[in-house]
């Protein structure tokens, strides 16, 4: 069995995987291998010990080329759940993927879009965060798409294949997909309302001319590029959507420990790089 | 009056200045220009994140340059005590500077030598940590010098004018100073004894066939690259010997934050960044 599962691959999950790395420990960290998007976008870092002022882009390059020397590979799935057994985690990918091991490393970032009200009442009962997971569920049916990222436009090329009609609300530019049952919605919708599940998406008022403030559907699939730690880890106690963590890097779930900016404020790559190395070095002691 | 005083020159010093820098606050930071001795002499470094596997004196003169494109200076002073006053700390140094400031952070590292028994017990009363604050007190008279440090010497030379006669422990190689009164010794000392005072100094075994398992000394000073925090600040919680600090790297005095090594385990550049990154955070809010 591994000794730990990261899950991330921001500066927190590569800080980890270094050093789990030089403790010679197994692991797998799980992630894309474009690593992180919010980091590439960084116009200017100028306050990371070591990396005197350049782009995110060049420090993403930097990150690549160390992960090589290291010979880190990223697992390229999305992890759709991880499940606390006797002594050791089950994670489970949105590609099918079950992966066992001693420990766990959170450092899945936070999203920086918000939740929408109503959004955690109706988990699992409309709203649903995994388009392989759920999709079959909507077949010939009305959904909303809410999507963070170009990069999860295959998700909803999934959907579209099974859904009826497809309201896509995307939340970068350039969006590239498009289906005669895709209709792109550019605004933020308000709250979920339902009563067993979910019934309608409601706006501050009508998105275009052509719709009213109220959208009928039968679920709405929240597509970001970071799933809440709470929704990912059955019994993670976190405090405003953050994951309470010791000075040890410490959960609540024992050989579960988390890292960056899930664990909270200031989201800075230093903290981010000091905790991944400092749950790594919590891991190494926790598996012996 | 300043926003902050740095205390050390090592990662995390130089995170929390970088920081502080990026969020224009107004700040010292004290250490050395050679920035830091332990990690120039690190072999090779592996698992920092942004840092593709390098020698200690390739990322040392990194820092440098970084410091340098960010316009930080370091002020060339040791630090000798912090006072807490009345919303504002004192920062005093053994050149005599006296400094003030809103906020402290103390980065000021861990020194891998142990304390001698009775260190404590002693200090004040015949034990010191600085040659220019107590020397004038042993005027003709018999002292032990243990010094961690060649960058320490000059101290050293300080007390062989004053004292009658010196023992010198170095615990480095390659000593320079010399003198007809300095008389150096290698073995580490056990224990210090007193009644009132230091009165001896002993030995597991004779140090050298010449001399007995005992000496006979007025005062003892202990002159090391890294000065225990809870000697620096009067009132600082510590724990085995570390600051206590909580997630956002504030201590049990107000104002007063401390990050890296200082902090507790694992010494890691990575968490030393981490943390001087969120203490400069959390002096900037405290400043506000």
């Amino acid at each position: 069995m591994l000794d730990c599962i990261i899950i991330g691959s921001g500066i927190a999950g590569i800080s980890a995987a270094l050093t789990l790395k030089a403790n010679q420990k197994s692991f797998l960290i799980f992630g894309n291998s474009s690593l992180s998007e919010k980091i590439a976008k960084a116009e200017s870092i100028r306050n990371y010990v070591g990396f005197i002022g350049g782009t995110g882009k060049q420090l993403v390059e930097t990150l690549k080329k160390q992960l090589e020397t290291e010979e880190i590979f990223i697992q390229e799935e999305r992890v759709s759940g991880v499940y606390a057994l006797k002594d050791k985690y089950m994670v489970m990918t949105e590609e099918g993927g079950m992966y066992e091991s001693k420990s766990v490393i959170l450092a899945c970032g936070v999203e920086s879009v918000k939740q929408i009200e109503g959004e955690e009442t109706y988990l699992g009962r409309g709203v649903s965060y995994c388009a392989t997971c759920d999709g079959f569920l909507y077949k010939d049916k009305t959904i909303a798409v809410l999507c963070t990222t170009k990069r999860l436009e295959h998700e909803i090329g999934y959907l579209a294949k099974i859904a009826k009609k497809i309201y896509l609300i995307p939340m970068y530019k350039d969006v590239e997909i498009s289906g005669d049952n895709i209709t792109i919605i550019r605004k933020m919708p308000k709250k979920i309302e339902g009563t067993k599940r979910v019934e309608k998406l409601l706006f501050v008022a009508p998105p275009t001319p052509e719709f009213s403030a109220e959208l009928s559907v039968d679920g709405i699939f929240m597509l970001r590029e970071c799933v809440s730690p709470a929704v990912l880890v059955g019994g993670l106690q976190t405090e405003s959507g953050h994951v309470v963590v010791g000075r040890d890097m410490s959960t609540n779930l024992k050989g579960c420990f988390a890292a960056g900016d899930c664990t909270g404020r200031p989201y800075q790559y230093a903290k981010a790089a000091g905790e991944g190395n400092v749950a790594a070095h919590s891991v190494s002691e926790y598996v012996k």
